[in-house]
């Protein structure tokens, strides 16, 4: 499996990024990488590797950088040797590409995805769908958050029916619980969007549509799919993230108040990481960007090597699971309802 | 200052709503408290209460009791005979009481403060608004938490001046920060709606706009008040609470893990204490129901008597404050630019 990674996209690119894909490649033999960005620097950063792995790597040079400050679809447009562009190119000319990762800025990674390389038959609005770490041990993706701020109702049940065969894809859930985030679990509570859109979601063939949930349920592990538009996602996912953030903010204040503290949190310190790292879904891997005809990872923005491997692995395992079929025949499926 | 207390709204009444108004009443020995309910019932449960307390009290039969599960409109209109719609009706008609507290259902409670009670002129929504426990020692009020689930850019404009008005009565702040949340930080993010209120609240005379916020951002304690329609605001809300929740779930498990994670828990337990509590804002009194003509707190529907306590003093804090004026003002000056 042949995968593209976007070298110059992110916060610590391309050191930390290129370290990441050859951690990737020594992680899985059966991987191939195609680096896009600066090529004198990329073939200097691979020469650290070993040659074993340098063999299964090739280097496309794409000497223009797309940063975060600029207009996505202005630098997508104007920027045609950038890293991503390129990569995107890639992608959709070459068979052997099962997929792209990038921790590059959301929104050019979102038009490249569109406009490079093109939706799924029938998907209005692809989406992104990052995956949460629940409370019981398995996952929840929660899809949109963010790549659509104003929604209507036909996209949040895509959004149900692509954020189905992900799950079933990347997680193995045979028949995924699909919920409408919303303001209260009766049948009856939502804005306007969400009252159009539960019925529809009610009488979707192709997911077990499990009604309204609360967003301080999204981690309880009774749903494996969280459907919203993605301004409430991103509202959600970014509370889960500030509220995470605050929590380990004030007990290390706590640990450091005073001697007896200082004795618990030093025997404490390894249980401490490990939630802390549980927590932190961003370096779990990135978010799926759901609905192009190949597999995107967007990997956060301050994507380390470990972060970019796990995003490498994900897009490989979900370019071998068939998803991209799989919501292709479910929004089939239902549109011919 | 004398306050009305529904004493057969939440999970917990009449028992912990009557032992809360106790607490507060020992408190603060210039609070008066009317309390509606089962009359039978509360005086029985008030013949507990030191002599001198049981003289600030006095109970109005009202044997009906509003619950959950009914609709708050049929409700409202249907029960004139229960604990919530008396004490409206007398929060309204006795110019002695400055506030209210109740526990009870909260769509009941906005639409008694709508139909038995009123709005401050020239308020088109009132809101529902928390305080949050910043990160600095602060507090910021997240205004609207669900009262106003669809939205129109007046409404937040409104929120954000009645917001302004409520931290700078309660919490003493003098130029209170007033940001929008939104999909990100960039004065173009948002949706439709943010994009439409953006300038709105940028011209708004009355109040400091520090521009857009990110959710994640919301207890940074640089902000004094967040403005967002009440879906929004609710997902907010909740995702801090259901991260509070998770986090504190993940620690307990790993303190149990081993006999030195034991060991560091036992020395610890004072802190983790301190944070859980810090970060439990429902404990720390009620959500204002802001832009009605007199005080309406609306505590937790799981307060328990120390709550309640809480509630009725910041309750009779914010009746004390001028506030109901304040916002007048900010209304009337924003109304005639």
């Amino acid at each position: 499996m042949k995968l593209i990674l976007d070298a110059f996209g992110g916060d610590h690119a391309p050191e930390e990024i290129v370290k990441g894909g050859i951690l990737a490649l020594e992680a899985d033999p059966a991987l191939k990488l195609v680096l896009t960005g600066k090529g004198e620097t990329l073939t200097g950063l691979l020469s650290a590797a070993d040659p074993g792995i340098r063999a299964r790597t090739e280097v496309v040079d794409a000497p223009e950088v797309i940063t975060n400050d600029e207009s996505p679809t202005e630098a997508v447009r104007a920027k045609k040797n950038s890293s991503l562009v390129r990569a995107f190119e890639r992608l959709k000319e070459d068979p052997e590409v099962g997929g792209l990762v990038s921790a590059g800025s959301t929104g050019a990674v979102l038009t490249a995805g569109l406009f490079k390389l093109g939706r799924i038959r029938g998907v209005n609005r692809p989406a992104l769908a990052p995956l949460l770490p629940t409370l019981t041990g398995g996952q929840v993706a929660l899809v949109d958050c963010g790549a659509n701020v104003d929604c209507k109702p036909l996209n949040l049940c895509q959004f149900a029916l692509m954020g189905g065969a992900y799950v079933k894809a990347y997680c193995g859930v045979k028949e995924p619980r699909v919920a409408l985030l919303s303001n209260g679990t009766e049948d009856k509570k939502g804005n306007e969007l969400n009252k159009e859109a539960f019925p529809l979601l009610k009488a979707l063939p192709g997911i077990r549509f499990v009604g309204n949930m609360e967003a301080r349920e999204l981690l309880s592990g009774d749903f494996d799919v969280a459907v919203t538009d993605g301004f409430a996602g991103n509202i959600c996912l970014k509370s889960y993230e500030g509220m995470a953030k605050a929590m380990m903010t004030l007990l290390k204040e706590e640990m450091l108040s005073s001697f007896k503290n200082k004795m618990g949190a030093m025997l404490l310190k390894g249980g401490f990481k490990k939630v802390a790292k549980r927590m932190d879904y961003a370096s779990n891997g990135g978010a799926l960007l759901v609905g192009l005809t190949k597999v995107v990872v967007k990997s956060h923005g301050s994507s380390k090597a470990v972060t970019i491997s796990s995003s490498l692995l994900q897009a490989k395992k979900l370019a071998e699971s068939g998803m991209v079929d799989e919501i292709a025949a479910n929004l089939a499926a239902a549109a011919a309802e």
